[in-house]
Protein backbone atom coordinates (compact mmCIF):
# COMPACT_ATOMS: atom_id res chain seq x y z
CA UNK A 1 0.00 0.00 0.00
CA UNK A 2 0.91 3.40 -0.90
CA UNK A 3 2.16 5.59 1.98
CA UNK A 4 0.32 8.74 3.37
CA UNK A 5 2.90 11.59 1.68
CA UNK A 6 3.05 8.88 -1.74
CA UNK A 7 -0.83 9.20 -1.91
CA UNK A 8 -0.76 12.51 -1.51
CA UNK A 9 1.46 12.90 -4.40
CA UNK A 10 -1.04 10.74 -6.17
CA UNK A 11 -4.13 13.06 -5.67
CA UNK A 12 -1.97 15.74 -6.48
CA UNK A 13 -1.30 14.84 -9.79
CA UNK A 14 -4.98 13.58 -10.54
CA UNK A 15 -5.76 16.98 -9.48
CA UNK A 16 -3.68 18.22 -12.51
CA UNK A 17 -5.33 15.91 -14.87
CA UNK A 18 -8.86 16.42 -13.78
CA UNK A 19 -7.74 20.34 -14.41
CA UNK A 20 -6.95 19.53 -18.07
CA UNK A 21 -10.10 17.45 -18.36
CA UNK A 22 -11.73 20.98 -17.09
CA UNK A 23 -9.88 22.96 -19.84
CA UNK A 24 -10.93 20.81 -22.62
CA UNK A 25 -14.77 20.68 -21.24
CA UNK A 26 -14.69 24.82 -21.14
CA UNK A 27 -13.26 24.93 -24.91
CA UNK A 28 -15.35 22.51 -26.62
CA UNK A 29 -18.46 24.65 -25.36
CA UNK A 30 -16.43 28.12 -25.74
CA UNK A 31 -16.34 26.45 -29.40
CA UNK A 32 -19.72 25.89 -30.04
CA UNK A 33 -21.09 28.95 -28.47
CA UNK A 34 -18.68 30.67 -30.68
CA UNK A 35 -20.20 28.16 -34.10
CA UNK A 36 -23.45 28.69 -32.69
CA UNK A 37 -24.26 32.32 -30.88
CA UNK A 38 -25.22 30.60 -27.96
CA UNK A 39 -24.88 33.17 -25.27
CA UNK A 40 -26.20 30.97 -21.94
CA UNK A 41 -23.20 28.00 -23.09
CA UNK A 42 -20.90 31.32 -22.96
CA UNK A 43 -21.98 32.50 -19.75
CA UNK A 44 -21.51 28.89 -18.41
CA UNK A 45 -18.08 29.20 -19.27
CA UNK A 46 -17.39 32.31 -17.83
CA UNK A 47 -18.59 30.99 -14.87
CA UNK A 48 -16.96 27.19 -14.74
CA UNK A 49 -13.77 29.32 -15.28
CA UNK A 50 -14.08 30.02 -11.50
CA UNK A 51 -13.47 26.14 -10.54
CA UNK A 52 -10.44 25.89 -13.00
CA UNK A 53 -9.33 29.14 -10.85
CA UNK A 54 -10.10 27.30 -7.54
CA UNK A 55 -8.13 24.06 -8.86
CA UNK A 56 -5.03 25.35 -9.47
CA UNK A 57 -5.06 27.10 -5.78
CA UNK A 58 -5.86 24.08 -4.65
CA UNK A 59 -2.57 22.52 -6.50
CA UNK A 60 -0.52 24.57 -5.66
CA UNK A 61 -1.40 25.04 -2.06
CA UNK A 62 -0.72 21.56 -1.75
CA UNK A 63 2.48 21.15 -3.54
CA UNK A 64 4.02 23.74 -1.41
CA UNK A 65 2.92 22.36 1.56
CA UNK A 66 4.91 18.52 0.59
CA UNK A 67 7.57 20.60 -0.64
CA UNK A 68 7.84 22.41 2.71
CA UNK A 69 6.84 19.45 5.38
CA UNK A 70 8.79 16.50 3.38
CA UNK A 71 11.95 17.80 1.73
CA UNK A 72 10.90 15.52 -1.15
CA UNK A 73 14.13 14.31 -3.47
CA UNK A 74 14.69 12.59 -6.62
CA UNK A 75 11.33 11.39 -8.35
CA UNK A 76 9.03 12.88 -5.94
CA UNK A 77 10.50 16.49 -5.91
CA UNK A 78 10.79 16.14 -9.68
CA UNK A 79 6.63 15.23 -9.34
CA UNK A 80 5.86 18.02 -7.01
CA UNK A 81 7.82 20.32 -8.77
CA UNK A 82 6.36 19.69 -12.37
CA UNK A 83 3.06 19.82 -10.86
CA UNK A 84 3.49 23.44 -9.54
CA UNK A 85 5.03 24.70 -12.69
CA UNK A 86 1.96 23.14 -15.10
CA UNK A 87 -0.69 24.07 -12.85
CA UNK A 88 -0.50 27.74 -14.19
CA UNK A 89 -0.44 26.30 -17.96
CA UNK A 90 -3.34 24.52 -17.51
CA UNK A 91 -5.05 27.52 -16.07
CA UNK A 92 -4.14 29.65 -18.69
CA UNK A 93 -6.47 26.93 -20.64
CA UNK A 94 -9.11 27.46 -19.29
CA UNK A 95 -8.39 31.65 -19.47
CA UNK A 96 -8.01 31.47 -23.15
CA UNK A 97 -11.87 29.26 -23.35
CA UNK A 98 -12.61 32.06 -20.79
CA UNK A 99 -11.52 34.73 -23.71
CA UNK A 100 -13.24 32.86 -26.90
CA UNK A 101 -16.77 32.86 -24.31
CA UNK A 102 -16.20 36.31 -23.64
CA UNK A 103 -15.83 37.52 -27.15
CA UNK A 104 -19.08 35.76 -27.30
CA UNK A 105 -20.82 37.34 -24.98
CA UNK A 106 -19.63 40.98 -26.31
CA UNK A 107 -20.65 40.70 -29.75
CA UNK A 108 -24.20 39.13 -28.91
CA UNK A 109 -26.96 38.95 -30.68
CA UNK A 110 -24.57 39.20 -33.84
CA UNK A 111 -21.97 35.94 -34.00
CA UNK A 112 -18.75 37.18 -33.64
CA UNK A 113 -17.57 35.24 -36.81
CA UNK A 114 -18.54 35.65 -40.19
CA UNK A 115 -19.65 32.44 -41.64
CA UNK A 116 -16.81 31.36 -44.30
CA UNK A 117 -14.46 31.59 -40.72
CA UNK A 118 -16.89 29.24 -38.79
CA UNK A 119 -15.16 25.76 -39.87
CA UNK A 120 -12.21 26.58 -39.23
CA UNK A 121 -12.40 27.95 -35.69
CA UNK A 122 -14.56 24.54 -34.93
CA UNK A 123 -11.43 22.46 -36.65
CA UNK A 124 -9.06 24.74 -34.27
CA UNK A 125 -11.64 23.99 -31.19
CA UNK A 126 -11.43 20.35 -31.66
CA UNK A 127 -8.04 20.06 -32.27
CA UNK A 128 -7.32 22.32 -29.19
CA UNK A 129 -10.28 19.55 -27.09
CA UNK A 130 -8.40 16.73 -28.33
CA UNK A 131 -4.87 18.22 -26.86
CA UNK A 132 -6.48 19.34 -23.51
CA UNK A 133 -7.92 15.77 -23.24
CA UNK A 134 -4.41 14.19 -24.38
CA UNK A 135 -2.37 16.23 -21.59
CA UNK A 136 -4.66 14.82 -19.38
CA UNK A 137 -3.96 11.81 -20.16
CA UNK A 138 -0.18 12.22 -20.47
CA UNK A 139 -0.51 13.83 -16.72
CA UNK A 140 -2.23 10.24 -15.83
CA UNK A 141 -0.10 8.05 -17.44
CA UNK A 142 3.53 9.33 -18.71
CA UNK A 143 3.31 7.83 -21.52
CA UNK A 144 6.22 9.18 -24.32
CA UNK A 145 4.29 8.50 -27.43
CA UNK A 146 1.28 10.49 -26.54
CA UNK A 147 3.66 13.69 -26.23
CA UNK A 148 4.35 13.02 -29.56
CA UNK A 149 0.61 13.53 -30.82
CA UNK A 150 0.53 16.47 -29.45
CA UNK A 151 3.47 18.43 -31.29
CA UNK A 152 1.45 16.58 -34.65
CA UNK A 153 -1.18 18.51 -33.65
CA UNK A 154 0.56 21.43 -32.12
CA UNK A 155 2.01 21.62 -35.92
CA UNK A 156 -1.76 21.25 -37.17
CA UNK A 157 -2.71 24.67 -35.00
CA UNK A 158 0.43 26.80 -35.79
CA UNK A 159 -0.59 26.08 -39.53
CA UNK A 160 -4.14 27.44 -39.04
CA UNK A 161 -2.94 30.04 -37.00
CA UNK A 162 -1.30 31.22 -39.78
CA UNK A 163 -2.94 30.86 -42.98
CA UNK A 164 -5.68 32.56 -41.40
CA UNK A 165 -3.63 35.87 -41.98
CA UNK A 166 -4.12 34.77 -45.86
CA UNK A 167 -7.33 34.60 -45.55
CA UNK A 168 -8.06 38.40 -43.53
CA UNK A 169 -5.38 39.85 -46.32
CA UNK A 170 -7.13 38.51 -49.30
CA UNK A 171 -10.85 40.00 -50.63
CA UNK A 172 -12.11 40.07 -47.17
CA UNK A 173 -15.49 41.96 -47.09
CA UNK A 174 -16.55 41.08 -43.07
CA UNK A 175 -15.19 44.60 -41.52
CA UNK A 176 -12.28 45.56 -39.26
CA UNK A 177 -13.90 44.40 -36.10
CA UNK A 178 -14.70 40.64 -37.84
CA UNK A 179 -10.92 40.71 -38.54
CA UNK A 180 -9.56 41.65 -35.51
CA UNK A 181 -11.72 39.45 -33.54
CA UNK A 182 -11.11 36.59 -35.62
CA UNK A 183 -7.33 37.49 -35.19
CA UNK A 184 -7.45 37.28 -31.99
CA UNK A 185 -9.45 34.32 -31.32
CA UNK A 186 -7.16 32.41 -33.47
CA UNK A 187 -4.44 33.22 -31.20
CA UNK A 188 -6.29 32.24 -28.26
CA UNK A 189 -6.14 28.51 -29.83
CA UNK A 190 -2.75 28.85 -30.54
CA UNK A 191 -1.48 29.35 -27.17
CA UNK A 192 -4.26 27.42 -25.79
CA UNK A 193 -2.61 24.37 -27.58
CA UNK A 194 0.73 25.82 -26.42
CA UNK A 195 0.66 25.57 -23.16
CA UNK A 196 -1.34 21.94 -23.86
CA UNK A 197 2.33 21.07 -25.11
CA UNK A 198 4.21 22.47 -22.06
CA UNK A 199 2.24 20.44 -19.78
CA UNK A 200 2.84 17.49 -21.31
CA UNK A 201 6.77 17.57 -22.32
CA UNK A 202 6.75 18.63 -18.16
CA UNK A 203 5.08 15.30 -17.15
CA UNK A 204 7.41 13.56 -19.11
CA UNK A 205 10.37 15.09 -17.26
CA UNK A 206 9.09 13.29 -14.45
CA UNK A 207 10.24 10.12 -15.56
CA UNK A 208 13.21 10.83 -17.24
CA UNK A 209 14.66 13.50 -15.43
CA UNK A 210 15.57 15.53 -18.18
CA UNK A 211 14.31 19.61 -17.98
CA UNK A 212 11.68 20.09 -20.66
CA UNK A 213 12.28 23.56 -22.01
CA UNK A 214 8.94 24.71 -23.27
CA UNK B 1 30.47 34.96 4.77
CA UNK B 2 28.04 33.07 2.34
CA UNK B 3 28.74 29.09 2.17
CA UNK B 4 29.06 27.74 -1.21
CA UNK B 5 24.84 26.64 -1.11
CA UNK B 6 23.56 30.21 -0.32
CA UNK B 7 26.51 31.67 -3.03
CA UNK B 8 24.71 29.96 -5.66
CA UNK B 9 21.06 30.39 -4.38
CA UNK B 10 22.87 34.62 -4.68
CA UNK B 11 23.51 33.76 -8.43
CA UNK B 12 20.62 32.26 -9.71
CA UNK B 13 18.86 34.83 -8.23
CA UNK B 14 20.82 37.64 -9.82
CA UNK B 15 20.64 35.40 -13.12
CA UNK B 16 16.73 36.08 -13.01
CA UNK B 17 17.11 40.00 -12.26
CA UNK B 18 19.65 39.67 -15.51
CA UNK B 19 17.07 38.03 -17.84
CA UNK B 20 14.78 40.91 -17.18
CA UNK B 21 16.69 43.86 -17.83
CA UNK B 22 17.58 41.80 -20.60
CA UNK B 23 14.17 42.07 -21.71
CA UNK B 24 13.92 45.01 -20.53
CA UNK B 25 16.37 46.20 -23.51
CA UNK B 26 14.83 43.75 -25.87
CA UNK B 27 11.57 45.81 -25.57
CA UNK B 28 13.08 49.05 -25.78
CA UNK B 29 14.68 48.30 -29.36
CA UNK B 30 11.64 45.88 -30.60
CA UNK B 31 9.68 49.25 -29.78
CA UNK B 32 11.93 51.71 -31.42
CA UNK B 33 12.14 49.64 -34.72
CA UNK B 34 8.24 49.39 -34.23
CA UNK B 35 8.54 53.54 -34.38
CA UNK B 36 10.89 53.82 -37.05
CA UNK B 37 11.00 50.96 -39.03
CA UNK B 38 14.75 50.32 -38.39
CA UNK B 39 15.22 46.51 -39.55
CA UNK B 40 18.80 46.25 -38.07
CA UNK B 41 17.35 46.94 -34.68
CA UNK B 42 14.19 44.75 -35.32
CA UNK B 43 16.86 41.77 -36.59
CA UNK B 44 19.00 42.75 -33.42
CA UNK B 45 16.02 41.91 -30.89
CA UNK B 46 15.74 38.75 -32.85
CA UNK B 47 19.09 37.52 -33.08
CA UNK B 48 19.16 38.49 -28.72
CA UNK B 49 16.14 36.79 -28.24
CA UNK B 50 18.52 33.51 -27.88
CA UNK B 51 20.64 35.14 -25.20
CA UNK B 52 17.58 35.14 -22.94
CA UNK B 53 16.55 31.59 -23.74
CA UNK B 54 19.65 30.27 -22.73
CA UNK B 55 19.68 32.37 -19.68
CA UNK B 56 16.60 30.24 -18.60
CA UNK B 57 18.05 27.05 -19.88
CA UNK B 58 20.98 27.55 -17.45
CA UNK B 59 18.89 29.18 -14.18
CA UNK B 60 16.70 25.97 -14.78
CA UNK B 61 19.19 23.42 -14.38
CA UNK B 62 21.09 25.06 -11.85
CA UNK B 63 18.25 25.37 -9.87
CA UNK B 64 16.88 21.90 -10.59
CA UNK B 65 20.53 20.66 -9.50
CA UNK B 66 20.01 22.80 -6.25
CA UNK B 67 16.89 21.38 -5.54
CA UNK B 68 17.99 17.48 -6.87
CA UNK B 69 20.94 17.68 -4.47
CA UNK B 70 21.01 19.78 -1.39
CA UNK B 71 16.87 19.26 -0.02
CA UNK B 72 16.66 22.53 0.57
CA UNK B 73 13.57 24.09 3.19
CA UNK B 74 11.77 27.11 3.89
CA UNK B 75 13.33 30.38 2.62
CA UNK B 76 15.68 28.79 0.55
CA UNK B 77 13.30 26.37 -0.85
CA UNK B 78 11.06 29.14 -2.19
CA UNK B 79 14.04 31.11 -3.61
CA UNK B 80 14.43 28.03 -6.02
CA UNK B 81 11.09 27.17 -6.63
CA UNK B 82 10.30 30.59 -7.23
CA UNK B 83 12.67 31.16 -9.66
CA UNK B 84 12.15 27.95 -11.54
CA UNK B 85 8.98 29.38 -11.83
CA UNK B 86 9.78 32.73 -12.81
CA UNK B 87 12.41 31.77 -15.46
CA UNK B 88 9.95 30.81 -18.02
CA UNK B 89 7.90 34.20 -17.51
CA UNK B 90 10.82 36.10 -18.66
CA UNK B 91 11.29 34.13 -21.19
CA UNK B 92 8.14 34.79 -22.59
CA UNK B 93 8.80 38.34 -22.30
CA UNK B 94 11.92 38.43 -24.21
CA UNK B 95 9.45 36.02 -26.85
CA UNK B 96 6.61 39.08 -26.82
CA UNK B 97 9.92 41.36 -27.52
CA UNK B 98 10.86 38.86 -30.70
CA UNK B 99 7.46 39.05 -31.48
CA UNK B 100 7.09 42.89 -31.96
CA UNK B 101 10.41 42.81 -33.90
CA UNK B 102 9.37 39.92 -36.38
CA UNK B 103 6.36 42.07 -37.07
CA UNK B 104 8.22 44.34 -38.24
CA UNK B 105 10.62 42.72 -40.23
CA UNK B 106 7.43 40.95 -41.78
CA UNK B 107 6.01 44.36 -43.22
CA UNK B 108 9.57 45.71 -43.81
CA UNK B 109 10.44 48.26 -45.47
CA UNK B 110 6.70 49.29 -45.14
CA UNK B 111 5.96 50.42 -41.72
CA UNK B 112 3.43 48.30 -39.38
CA UNK B 113 1.83 50.59 -37.49
CA UNK B 114 0.03 53.95 -39.72
CA UNK B 115 1.35 57.47 -37.81
CA UNK B 116 -1.32 57.94 -35.82
CA UNK B 117 -1.00 55.00 -33.64
CA UNK B 118 2.61 55.49 -33.06
CA UNK B 119 2.65 57.49 -29.95
CA UNK B 120 0.28 54.85 -28.15
CA UNK B 121 2.79 51.93 -28.99
CA UNK B 122 5.57 53.91 -28.15
CA UNK B 123 3.83 54.30 -24.28
CA UNK B 124 3.09 51.27 -24.06
CA UNK B 125 6.53 50.34 -25.01
CA UNK B 126 7.74 52.68 -22.53
CA UNK B 127 5.50 51.10 -19.53
CA UNK B 128 6.36 47.88 -20.65
CA UNK B 129 10.16 49.01 -20.31
CA UNK B 130 9.67 50.19 -17.01
CA UNK B 131 8.03 47.09 -15.89
CA UNK B 132 10.80 44.60 -16.77
CA UNK B 133 13.24 46.93 -15.46
CA UNK B 134 11.25 47.32 -12.13
CA UNK B 135 10.71 43.52 -12.04
CA UNK B 136 14.19 42.59 -11.97
CA UNK B 137 14.59 45.74 -9.07
CA UNK B 138 11.92 43.75 -7.60
CA UNK B 139 14.05 40.00 -7.98
CA UNK B 140 17.32 41.60 -6.70
CA UNK B 141 15.36 43.88 -3.50
CA UNK B 142 12.10 42.02 -2.51
CA UNK B 143 10.80 45.75 -2.31
CA UNK B 144 6.87 45.30 -2.08
CA UNK B 145 6.39 48.78 -2.45
CA UNK B 146 7.83 48.84 -5.86
CA UNK B 147 5.66 45.63 -6.59
CA UNK B 148 2.56 47.88 -5.70
CA UNK B 149 4.42 50.37 -8.37
CA UNK B 150 3.93 47.81 -11.13
CA UNK B 151 0.26 46.94 -10.79
CA UNK B 152 -0.40 50.66 -11.50
CA UNK B 153 1.84 50.44 -14.57
CA UNK B 154 -0.04 47.37 -15.48
CA UNK B 155 -3.80 48.86 -15.01
CA UNK B 156 -2.47 51.32 -17.17
CA UNK B 157 -1.17 49.34 -19.75
CA UNK B 158 -4.68 46.95 -19.63
CA UNK B 159 -6.62 50.32 -20.53
CA UNK B 160 -4.75 51.17 -23.13
CA UNK B 161 -5.21 47.50 -24.92
CA UNK B 162 -8.76 48.02 -24.37
CA UNK B 163 -9.20 51.56 -25.73
CA UNK B 164 -7.03 50.41 -28.92
CA UNK B 165 -10.42 48.53 -30.17
CA UNK B 166 -12.20 51.91 -29.85
CA UNK B 167 -9.68 53.29 -32.32
CA UNK B 168 -9.79 50.44 -34.43
CA UNK B 169 -13.60 50.11 -34.23
CA UNK B 170 -14.54 53.76 -35.59
CA UNK B 171 -13.41 55.46 -38.92
CA UNK B 172 -10.50 53.26 -39.52
CA UNK B 173 -8.94 54.41 -42.85
CA UNK B 174 -5.64 52.03 -42.78
CA UNK B 175 -7.20 48.48 -43.83
CA UNK B 176 -7.14 45.51 -42.73
CA UNK B 177 -3.60 44.25 -42.02
CA UNK B 178 -2.75 47.43 -39.95
CA UNK B 179 -5.95 46.79 -37.48
CA UNK B 180 -5.02 42.83 -37.62
CA UNK B 181 -1.29 43.98 -36.33
CA UNK B 182 -1.71 46.61 -34.23
CA UNK B 183 -4.60 44.09 -32.39
CA UNK B 184 -1.68 41.59 -32.10
CA UNK B 185 0.92 43.75 -31.16
CA UNK B 186 -1.12 45.46 -28.65
CA UNK B 187 -1.76 42.39 -27.39
CA UNK B 188 1.93 41.56 -26.97
CA UNK B 189 2.48 44.65 -24.72
CA UNK B 190 -0.42 43.69 -22.53
CA UNK B 191 0.70 40.12 -21.82
CA UNK B 192 4.51 41.48 -21.57
CA UNK B 193 3.13 43.56 -18.62
CA UNK B 194 1.22 40.45 -17.18
CA UNK B 195 4.53 38.38 -17.02
CA UNK B 196 6.22 41.18 -15.27
CA UNK B 197 3.64 41.19 -12.78
CA UNK B 198 3.49 37.72 -12.46
CA UNK B 199 7.58 37.78 -11.37
CA UNK B 200 6.96 40.96 -9.09
CA UNK B 201 4.54 38.79 -7.38
CA UNK B 202 6.28 35.68 -7.05
CA UNK B 203 9.51 36.78 -5.77
CA UNK B 204 7.65 38.86 -2.75
CA UNK B 205 6.53 35.37 -1.77
CA UNK B 206 9.52 34.31 -1.17
CA UNK B 207 9.34 36.54 1.77
CA UNK B 208 5.85 36.20 2.92
CA UNK B 209 5.58 32.85 2.40
CA UNK B 210 2.43 33.56 0.96
CA UNK B 211 1.91 31.93 -2.87
CA UNK B 212 1.02 34.29 -5.21
CA UNK B 213 -1.60 33.07 -7.65
CA UNK B 214 -1.09 35.11 -10.78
Amino acid sequence: MRDSFHHRLDVLVLQLARMCDLTAVAMSRATDSLATGDARLAEGVVADDVIVNQTRTRIEQDAQTLLALQSPVARDLRVIVTVLRSAEHVERMGDLAHHVALAVLRRHPDPVLPAPLRSRFQLMGSIAVRMAGTTGKVVRERDPVLVRTLDAADAEMNELHRSLFQVIGHRWAFGIPAAVDASLLSRYYERFADHAVAVAARTAFIETGTPALI
